[in-house]
């Protein structure tokens, strides 16, 4: 027998529950809570994601998710386009716009390099990077990916298809977080930012 | 500035964080798992939810969900109409036709009277299930509520109104669930268990 005693909502369930994070009870209570509301709630949730997915481009310099064929960053004239922070996805970019310390471009890779998840460099655009470098006109590549095995790997390999490049490379600073307690750091992170200590001075005028 | 760099991504945003226990954090994370996948999976999943909020009905007899006129429960020859069970929603029905040990049918109240949340007796299947019981026919009434202050209000309140029918209140047991152990077992259930003791034999035959 049919467990649900609908089809339309075993159905709704069904496509719910793939996405990343719900489950199978999780979909049906947001099944149940759009059944409450009004209908015209779920016809605009159904559109916005459906609109949303049809109509998405990404921007043909930085490949950033944009409404139009170059993004708002990349249109902006009062940002440097010389330095190009690297990032694994909107979400990176989102939360460096938020520190409002980068006034240059980015370039979105779409991922990072990963092979259990079966994604290789030629899944991501790292190709489309290295063509903007070897354009010219770039004076500097901010590689800001995560602090894991992954993110060293990509950081890793950019590094060698674009250092005979005459191009700077730098990696963002890593070190304890403002507001972390010395003891409770992990030691790698503590070794590190032991090695890359900096001179006290420097940090007097931020 | 737009810091989600593409208005269709904000909006289909803010219309799934609408969606109870999804904050932006995730909303974000699901836009970007959809942007991912292949297009055709977010219009299915579109046009799973706008289908079922569009075409769903309520069983004429018990009001549970469902997919035609009278549900497939009502419209079962083989069970007996002469027992109703009580519910607050579907996932109710769910678990109860899990066990296999009920052969009646439900009423489905839709809730249960919550003056916190504003959703009084009016707001629920309440006179409808007053006037299944007046139409006779009925032999028993079982309550299968959760054991909450909401759910013995609203076992109150219907009790109060059909108790002058000529038929049998019950409410499903509570006590120890089976594979608990007595020490970790709150007071209140533990009391109750005690006061609602039942002869050991009437045991022996499940």
């Amino acid at each position: 027998m049919n467990s649900y005693s609908s089809k339309l909502v075993e159905n709704a369930v069904n496509e719910l529950a793939r996405l990343p994070g719900i489950g199978r009870k999780t979909a049906l209570r947001l099944v149940l809570h759009l059944l409450k509301k009004e209908e015209i709630a779920t016809i605009s949730l159904g559109n916005a994601i459906m609109k949303m997915r049809g109509e998405i481009m990404f921007c043909s310099e930085c490949f950033n998710i944009s409404d139009s064929e170059v993004c708002e960053i990349c249109a902006n004239q009062n940002r440097t386009k010389e330095t190009i922070c690297v990032v694994e996805d909107i979400r990176d970019v989102m939360a460096i716009e938020n520190t409002g310390q980068f006034k240059g471009v980015y370039h979105i890779l779409g991922g990072i390099i990963s092979p259990m998840d079966g994604i290789g460099p030629h899944d991501l655009q790292i190709d489309s990077l290295i063509k903007r470098v070897a354009q010219g006109n770039i004076q500097e590549i901010i590689m800001a990916l995560s602090t894991t095995i992954e993110g060293d790997t990509t950081n890793f390999y950019i590094y060698k298809k674009i250092k005979d490049y005459n191009v700077t490379i730098s990696t963002i600073a890593r070190g304890i977080a403002i507001g972390d307690e010395l003891e409770y750091t992990d030691e790698v992170t503590l070794g590190r930012s032991i090695l890359n200590r900096m001179p006290y001075e420097s940090t007097l005028s931020k």
